[in-house]
């Protein structure tokens, strides 16, 4: 998603100084020239993709990407910006990208859940990734066939494949309709404005952004300091599968924390690129991108157990179903293994 | 199972010479005369069983124990010992000590199992053990009720209940058939003999046994050395389980090389106990623990997989044992690493 550049170790020589709103508003109006180019672009692939085009996945990612900037930078430099305006751009940023993400993420977990019974069928179909590797859904794969497959397996991706293509159409439905409603179009409209006029405060062209942005770097450590990373450092510790069987309809409370550290380490980077431009550092990306795997592999699992309530399926389907929900939980701690083990590496450089 | 002494990292003072059959006979007369001891306690307490005494768990262990230390040593030390003779005892052998740990395997499978059921369940059994730690059967721990497992749990629990305790009946009463038989006679006859009269070759009592020692060690060198250790040290790299949907009836060869080290670590255990007495190395007990928890878990998984196959189970039931059998062959693969690490640790010291 982010640009991969390496990060220098000292902060680049145009930024010695203290940063201020203005640099605020020049992240702001950047991110919303990019939401409205974005916009046009899947508009006008929109358009063409009657004719046989590439559906707009890339402009719809742009646009969530932008989304997510400008609504995260509105919450950590909240005392910049005028709180009325500010207050209520979120909601409606969040339910775009939220709106937007819906389909994309349906496709993807039916694409990791179809890769993952043809990895358990003995299938060769993609080699594992680097050291802690996984076997991770690769987004441009032909989608695999079922060839090789136990009548269970088979089974199961049928049902999965039926469930989660449901969803994704209907997700699409939303999506469209959201596109077309008068509340997009006002989103769009203050998005328009706030590509040449952002509203800051008065105070705010003067006012150091470090101590935002400091206390978001805050939040985010805190969080992660309360993780359970003694246990996740472990390997095979057997956490995430522990609520695998247990009759409690919401069994993974385990996992909200980590999802919280995913939103605050986002809201961290983008703080970041508020401060110093689009410079990643490796070690958040790679962190990120565990608690990216450990979000997918916790939503994938809930939808193989889903899929295995589906009343009058073969024992064949459940047994199939319930050892794909085990290894996606597995993968969910084989990613909180990962997240400890690039968060531990060094502590987080001073941004 | 073997004593923990903690291993001096020079050979014993007196055994400083060169080791020679001597030795092996010395050791041969004592494995024998601890068999013929655990006869006579599995026999005495097998009369007073009816009375409700213990079953003698106990002395059925010791003579598997030293079923195995015998038949061991009449293989790596071959060429020492009557070759008609020795030829004729160690499929006799195996056949004791085989006989013997069927019942118990069956318990101790039965047992790993429901504690598993009930640690994905929720429910927190036994505290995780250690670093590598995952939660192992404690033999001596009361069996777990089912109070909180659900529905497919709790059907599953009682599936495997059943199957495995039939099993264990059968198991029971053929190796009470094989005590009685007039093969085992024969077997405890010939361990009689060997209790003080060893058949050794003319020229053992002057012949070195460190070559042969050697050549045991080689064998498990080299058998551990062609394992996929480098795989195996990956934690969660999802091996373990590429097989868990293959229609293969038999979807687990890769188990097989593990199972076979497992064996020839055993023997090269054994050499060392000639060589230089009953100490134990710690880093080959560890080593050794693994192998037989790898053991364990493939073949609690391959029960859950037998028991997903009996017809007529309920979707419900199907799933717990397809979630069941994933946890067992991720428990293979945890088994793999920690056995990587410990075989990793330090090379294998002379011995």
């Amino acid at each position: 998603m982010a640009q991969q550049h390496l990060e220098p170790t000292e902060p680049v020589a145009g930024h010695a100084g203290p940063v201020t709103g203005e640099a605020l508003a020049g992240y702001l109006r950047a991110q919303a020239t990019e939401f409205l180019r974005a916009l046009r672009l899947h508009r006008e692939s929109g358009a063409v993709a009657g004719s046989g085009a590439v559906p707009p996945v890339d402009a719809a990612r742009a646009l969530r990407r932008s989304a997510r900037r400008i609504s995260g930078s509105l919450h950590t430099f909240r005392p910049l910006l005028e709180a009325d305006w500010s207050e209520r751009m979120r909601p409606e940023l969040a339910w775009v990208s939220g709106t937007l993400a819906s389909e994309h993420a349906c496709e993807a977990r039916l694409e990791r859940l179809l890769l993952a019974l043809h990895r358990l069928s003995g299938a060769t179909v993609f080699p594992a990734q680097g050291a802690g590797g996984t076997v991770a859904p690769a987004p441009s794969a032909p989608s695999p066939d079922r060839g090789n497959l136990t009548v269970g397996a088979a089974k199961a991706g049928a049902l999965l494949d039926r469930q989660l293509t449901l969803a994704r159409t209907r997700a699409h439905s939303t999506a469209l309709q959201a596109l077309g409603s008068s509340r997009f179009h006002a989103v769009a409209d203050n998005i328009a404005v706030l590509a040449s006029e952002v509203p800051l405060t008065p105070a705010a062209p003067s006012t150091d952004l470090r101590p935002l942005a400091q206390a978001a770097k805050d939040r985010l450590k805190d969080a992660a300091a309360a993780l359970p990373l003694v246990t996740a450092g472990h390997p095979y510790n057997a956490e995430a599968l522990v609520h695998g069987l247990s009759p409690d309809p919401a069994p993974h409370p385990q996992d909200a924390p980590w999802h919280q550290v995913r939103l605050l380490l986002r809201l961290h980077r983008y703080a970041r690129e508020v401060l110093r431009g689009d410079l990643t550092d490796v070690r958040l990306l790679a962190a990120g991108e565990a608690l990216d795997r450990h979000r997918d592999a916790s939503e994938a699992a809930a939808a193989a157990a889903q899929a295995a309530r589906t009343p009058r399926i073969a024992p064949a389907t459940a047994y199939a179903l319930g050892v794909l929900h085990a290894d996606q939980r597995h993968e969910v701690e084989a990613a909180r293994f990962a997240f400890q083990r690039s968060w531990q590496m060094e502590p987080v450089s001073t941004s």
